[in-house]
C-alpha cells in the first residue's frame, strides 16, 4: 500500500486513509493543463485547490443557486486543507468528488477528493464556506435554495 | 455581426475574421475553472494562453512524441498572440482547436482557436515552438516522429 | 548576441530586436513565484501575460483612474502578443516596463517589455485595451482622466 | 475585533487567533497580480497557497540548499492548510512570513502567515514537506545543509 502510494503515502504511521470515489454523491471531471505542472514534473500543490474551488462552484452554479456576478448572498472561503498522497500528472483529467461533511446555519464544510484513474484518492481535503451578505460581508443564514442543494450532498464520514 | 460579438468584436474595421471550428483538424475540450475568472466576471485574458499551451502539448504527448521529463529535444515557445472577440465564461468548457499554419525546419507555427458553444471562435491566435536540444538550448531540426504528427495538422489558411 | 540570447534569440534572421529598459517611462518590479515555473525549469510562457496584465492595471489603479469593482467604464483586452527572447527564472523578480504605443479614441495599445537583471528585454509584446461601458459592454471614448494618465506614457517607438 | 476582521473573522467562537508578524524569523514581500483577483474582487483563495509555496522555496534557493533542476533530494508537499481571516487585495504586495513549527527526521512543518499592511495575519496556515530521493521518490533524512537553514527558522508556537 505504502509502495503503491509512493513517498507521499508513507510519511507517517497515523496518516489518514485515502477516500474512495464511491463514497461521494457528486463528481466532476476537470482537465489538467500544461501550466499546472511544476519543475518536478507533477501538478503543483497549489493547483489542487483550483480543482477544489471548481467542483464546489460548478455544483452551485449548475443547480441554479449561485450567480457569481449578481447573487446578493455568497460563500466566502474561511478554511481549506489538502493532504497529498500521490502526484497528479498532465494530460490525464482529474475527477473531483464532493460531499458535505457538515452543514451549519451559515457555513458549510465540504469534503473533496481528487482521483486520477483509480478508486483511491490521490489527494483529499476540506473547504469551508461561510455565507455572507455580499455588500456588508457579514455572515447570514444559508439561503433555503442553497441549503436544499447542499442537503443533497450530505454524507456522514464513514 | 458586431452585435453578436459584443464590444470586443467591434474595435476596428479591418479586424481579422473569427476562425470556424470545422477548419481545424484537431480539437480538445478543456474545463474552465472558477479561478480563471477575473473581477469583470469573465475568463482572464492570460488564461486563454493556458488553453493554447494545453492543446499543443496534449497533442504531442498523446501521440507519443513528447515526454516532458525525458525528451532530449523539446519545443521552446518563441512567440504567442491572441485576438479576443468575445468573453469566455465559467463553468462551460472551452473547445481548443489546433492546426499547423507553418512547418519549418526547426520551428512550427500553430493556429489555435477557442470555442464555447458556437462554431465561430471566441478568440484565436498563434503559438510558435522552436525545437532545441534540451541540454544546450540550441535550435535543432524537428525530429522526424514529431514532424510526422505535425504534418497531419497542416492546413493552409483559407 | 545570439549566443547571449540562447535558442529563443536565434530563431529567425528578421526577428525583432529586444527593447531596452531606458526607453520606457514606467516600470514595476513583480515577484516571480515557484508555481510560475514549468517542467522545463523556466517561467511558463503563459505567466508572462500575467506580468503584462499586472503592470497595466497597477498603473491605472495607482493613479486613481480605475476601480476594478466600481468603475462604470473599463478596458477590455482585445489583443495581446509576446515575443520570447530568453527565459525568466524563479526566484529573481521581473521588471515589467510600460509605454503607450498608440492612443486612439476608444482604445490604447501598450508596449510591454520584461527584464530580469539586464538592460535588454527577455520578452516583449503588446496589449490592447478597448474601453467599454461596463453594463452594455459597448465601446465608448476613453474617459478624460484615463486619457491623461495614458498620455504621460506615450512614446514613439524608436 | 470581529469588525476589524470582517465576515471571515467571525465564523466561530473557537477559531484560532491570527499570528503576528514579529513572531516570524523570516518574511518575503510578494507582488499581487491582477489575475489573482476573482469575481468577488479579492485575491482568490487558491492563490494564497502560491504565496506559501514561494516563501518556502525562495528561502531554500536563496540560502543555496535547493537547486530545483538538479538537487538529488527534494521536498514533496504532503499537507497544506490555510485559514482565511480577511481578504487580500490587488495591487498592494503581500508579506509572507515563515517559521519552522516542527523539524523531523525526514519532514518539516512550516507555519506561514500572510500580511497586508497590518501586524495581524490576513491568513495563515501550514505547509509540510517530506524529503525524498528525487529518482525513487522514497523518503530520506533531511540533508544536513538543509537542516541547518531550517534550524534557523525553528520557533516554538506561543
Amino acid at each position: 500500500m505504502a509502495e503503491a502510494h509512493g513517498a507521499r503515502g508513507t510519511s507517517a504511521p497515523g496518516r489518514e486513509a485515502p477516500f474512495v470515489l464511491k463514497d461521494f454523491p457528486h463528481s466532476l471531471p476537470i482537465s489538467t493543463r500544461w501550466a499546472d505542472v511544476d519543475v518536478y514534473g507533477h501538478v503543483n500543490n497549489v493547483v489542487y485547490y483550483s480543482y477544489f474551488d471548481t467542483v464546489v462552484n460548478e455544483y452551485l452554479i449548475a443547480r441554479g443557486v449561485l450567480d457569481p456576478q449578481t447573487s446578493p448572498i455568497i460563500g466566502l472561503v474561511v478554511e481549506t486543507r489538502c493532504t497529498y498522497f500521490r502526484s497528479l500528472t498532465f494530460p490525464a483529467p482529474v475527477m473531483a468528488a464532493l460531499r458535505v461533511a457538515k452543514l451549519g446555519s451559515s457555513s458549510v464544510r465540504y469534503d473533496i477528493a481528487l482521483f486520477q484513474g483509480d478508486e483511491e484518492a490521490v489527494a483529499q481535503g476540506h473547504f469551508v464556506h461561510v455565507y455572507v451578505d455580499r455588500a456588508s460581508q457579514r455572515p447570514v443564514p444559508i439561503p433555503d435554495p442553497v441549503r436544499a442543494v447542499l442537503q443533497a450532498l450530505v454524507r456522514t464520514p464513514a
